[in-house]
């Protein structure tokens, strides 16, 4: 038996109930992708992803990726196979146009799926992630020809895409990058220079390796204004569009990383490779955020998937694990399982709750990303995309730094053999710790928040999204009285996050550094508001359901708005601080306690 | 240069200002401890830490100890030496009484030189704490001629000293265990069973090791009333009192663990070995409880240690690393340290703020020891017992939840580079992971705060801890606009936590699983106060002083009086909201979302 199970139910449910998915099956193209094929598929793809990803999880821990002298990369044991069989089921080409073979399925379904494969074995799953980003670009900036030839192969997974952006001196400062591209006199360009933490940069599952490289051409303006993307082939391709010798590129070496070790982390060269422009001349930028608002919305997913796993080891531990008589609502149990201590019971609500809300969070952002292509009326369009735009950096870091708190509870629960590796639980905590720092840290995803999302139509947009969110005040008024407090909760933090949020609007225009001073408690504050509010959504949506899936919904609900949401204004008087405290050590107060 | 530099000053500070370090030099014994001494040796402690034992820490992790062939354990690569320069220096010995060749300094001079030598290398200094755990128990409750045989050896850190409690079913349960101790015509008993996670169980370190094992004799009380404590020498001691021949007892196994690779946590096979009992028979938790309180105060001092590692290297890193303009007040700054971006302040602050608050709670339950034992006014020495008694489970939850949030801090703050291995800022937070876990995890911890703590004299204990807290209003008060916030933030806090304090008083004894439910978030609000109010005191202390000194100590206490201290009343809902929602779901639907 697999040791994960695929949290299908959950993603349906969501699915329907929150994300609205019966309105998104009826937008043009996606009338083959009706809830009830979608929940078959889902569970499909679960089955797939326990039974075949799921046991090559450890092995790619304690056997990670390995450079060979001669520049190749050999994955971990078992991640070959399991990859072959990725490509033939197709799992991963569910959301592509069926133009180039592709599935024709919505976003938001291709995110569900990818849940569960991240799940399986995140390191794993990264392969065909980056691949998803690459080719994201591509259908959005490639010529015709360009995703003719890339894009079926490339879809089916046969080929895998790498994003190349990070340099030594350019990490968070993408302008800094100095790559070369010089023109050559047929069109292509010659690129030179060194990336570094490029995923999946080499390895050994795919025939193929189609990398996007950032570069800067002779003579291009200073910083992001002078960026062009460029695709960059492993192997050139013959005129028949047969692999033909290998491009100017190689892998130097694989970092030694604290987790994900299944995933080949590259330091690449490239020697006057050939590269193809993608789109126009400096204008790479605009690329790469394309690849980096589908990869930020897959890296929350990743803290999602991570914590699930680790949930479901946490509590299988805590129904097996008996420690002496635990103390219970009206007495004692002797000899009981550790799930019976209600400490270990407040650790498994917490790890719950947040799973399912940041899992609405995740899905309906995809959902949302749906409506922004595909919903037939351009003014639906527009607010859709406004919205994307505001929650991709809260789904980023609310899901990957509850990532780290919730797997990290997950170790707890099991006491000291959390602690040994054999168990499995510290891998999840290793493993899932990249994410609040690869595509934009998490810092900058509230830095991009204040700065580019709050301001979107002079601060309206997020007022009409926190007007949104009173909506379901009316509904939980209805509701009856075991909603009072999930209500009267949600409203009270709801209010304090509008004046944080009227703060943030006053003062960021005049004084920025003010409001930067705020970014992370106030994305906190945003972040748990939300998540109380899709848990109630789930919640009224689950009351005339099954009794015991309609009482769990509640629970899961009233315990959020009750007991977790509160922390919410404890982030209010943070955000609204100002930079005057952050400022007012130099460099030798920062360490004059420790110097002597 | 070491890459650690001692907090020498940060601690002689705190013990001045805040521990009252003068009078507890001024107790009987204590003569030749006055300040300047200590602070002196805490200078030579602290160059000893950092040019000795530091640069042992990587060596450690990469080169964790190895089990040999023939059961012995060969530690990291410099460790033996670094060890028996310890021994030949002295500074394990210093809080020992000159009786048994210790230094007869004050346990809060100890557990000063215990955080250097923590933060210099974790793994490397378990062996100390361990022995130290073992000498206290033996000064407690050892033989005068069992004190005379082994304290000097053990004092002087050339014997070595380990603490066996858990078997494989018997972890938190310490009642369960089975391990058999067969009484003997001589006096002796046959030791017999399993031990696991012995820390430093078997090394090369020091050439005896003494451990101490619980064990049950034959037909002994069931649980933890018949658990009995004996020393079990690694070699027997001949008459002239040299090491004789092996004992009955080796090293099965090391465990793989995610940290501290250095530190042996051993698999320890007794049979039939030779024990001598300490103390009576059936007292044995007595003695593992003196073990223990000493213990849990050190492993909140691990996680004070590796968050001042973690936050030193961090620092270095925000001032080096330049990616990009900063937002700053009043303006930009190009090409700036990344330590100019207002968020990476935040994370500094942060940390800095959290350290010195936890150094100083961790010091002055350090030095309310020291009055326990050494005051001459019994009033006082019986009282601060209490305070003890009260504020260990809070030094212990919180220097270990902490320290995994503030080394995840400054991991964040290297970005990539932090979850690189060779940058060394991952090995911080995967070493103190354990913290949280091992002498009673965090949650054992706050059921002991409810359990036992809160109700010591019908709850008086506590309220007088609060009433003490409140006396720094008047202070506070008088000291000026610039403490203001401070004083605000801290009374209304304060007023909180005496409201979620007589909620768990009233409830605690009618419905112990209410109370029990909101244990762990009364800890963390409890523990926010605290620590705000030894910042306050630290800041009030530092007014008169060296204006950069007054102005860095004042920053640090507003910043979190401001800013980190109002989410202390965050927790007071969870804290408050009783076992209902914890218990509502059954084990069906724990699994439910995630079951098909």
């Amino acid at each position: 038996m697999s040791d994960y199970r695929p949290p299908v139910s959950d993603l349906a449910f969501i699915l329907e109930h929150i994300v609205g998915y019966d309105e998104i099956s009826q937008f043009p193209g996606f009338e083959h992708a009706d809830l009830d094929t979608v929940t078959g598929l889902l569970s499909e793809a679960g089955d797939f992803a326990a039974e075949v990803i799921a046991p090559t999880n450890r092995a790619g821990d304690t056997h990670g990726a390995v450079r060979n002298p001669d520049a190749t990369v050999t994955t971990s044991p078992g991640f070959k196979e399991a990859y072959a069989k990725l490509v033939e089921a197709g799992w991963a080409s569910l959301p592509f146009p069926e133009e180039f073979d592709g599935g024709g399925f919505p976003a938001v379904v291709g995110l569900a799926i990818q849940e569960m494969l991240l799940g399986a074995n995140m390191a794993f799953s990264l392969a065909p992630l980056l691949t998803q980003g690459a080719i994201d670009a591509l259908l959005h900036y490639g010529s015709a020809e360009q995703k003719a030839l890339y894009l079926p192969h490339m879809v089916s997974g046969e080929w895998s895409g790498t994003m190349n952006l990070t340099e030594p001196q350019a990490g968070s400062d993408v302008g800094a990058l100095v790559t070369k591209a010089v023109p050559r006199d047929d069109g292509t360009f010659g690129i030179t220079g060194q990336k570094i933490f490029i995923t999946y940069g080499e390895h050994d599952m795919a025939e193929q390796i189609v990398h996007l490289v950032l570069a800067r051409t002779p003579g291009a303006p200073e910083g992001t204004a002078g960026i062009s993307c460029f695709i960059v082939p492993k192997f050139l391709l013959n005129e028949d569009e047969s692999l033909g010798e290998r491009n100017g590129v190689k892998v130097l070496s694989i970092e030694h990383k604290m987790g994900i070790h299944g995933s080949p982390t590259c330091v690449m060269e490239y020697d006057d490779a050939t590269g193809y422009l993608i789109g126009d001349l400096n204008k790479g930028m605009r690329i790469m955020f394309v690849m980096m608002n589908s990869a930020r919305l897959s890296v929350g997913n990743q803290g999602v998937a991570l914590s699930e796993r680790a949930y479901q080891q946490s509590l299988a531990y805590a129904q097996e694990r008996h420690q002496g008589a635990a103390v219970v609502p009206g007495g004692i149990v002797p000899d009981a399982p550790i799930i019976d201590h209600p400490d270990v019971r407040r650790m498994l609500m917490t790890q719950k709750s947040f799973i399912t809300a940041l899992r609405s969070l995740m899905l309906y952002n995809a959902g949302e990303t749906d409506r922004s292509v595909h919903h037939p009326d351009p003014d639906v369009r527009a607010r859709a995309t406004e919205v994307v735009a505001l929650l991709t950096p809260i789904c980023k870091s609310m899901g990957t730094d509850l990532g780290n708190e919730l797997t990290s509870l997950a170790l707890q629960i099991h006491g000291g053999m959390g602690f040994i590796e054999e168990t499995g639980a510290a891998q999840h905590y290793r493993d899932v710790r990249i994410a609040a720092i690869y595509e934009g840290t998490n810092g900058i995803q509230a830095a991009d928040l204040i700065g580019r999302k709050l301001g979107v139509r002079g601060g309206a947009s997020v007022i009409e999204f926190l007007a949104q969110l009173r909506e379901l005040d009316g509904e939980l008024a209805g509701a009856g009285e075991e909603f009072a407090s999930i209500r009267s909760n949600f409203i009270e933090q709801l209010d304090k996050l509008q004046q944080t949020t009227n703060w943030m609007l006053r003062t960021g225009a005049g004084d920025p550094a003010a409001a930067l001073s705020g970014s992370s408690p106030y994305l906190r504050q945003f972040g748990l508001v939300v998540l109380a509010w899709l848990l109630a959504k789930g919640a009224l949506a689950a009351a005339p359901l099954d009794p015991s899936v309609a009482e769990t919904r509640l629970v899961l609900a009233r315990f959020f708005a009750e007991q977790q949401l509160p922390a919410a204004s404890g982030f209010a008087a943070a955000a609204t601080a100002g930079a005057t405290d952050l400022f007012a050590l130099d460099a030798g107060q920062f360490a004059d306690l420790v110097s002597r």
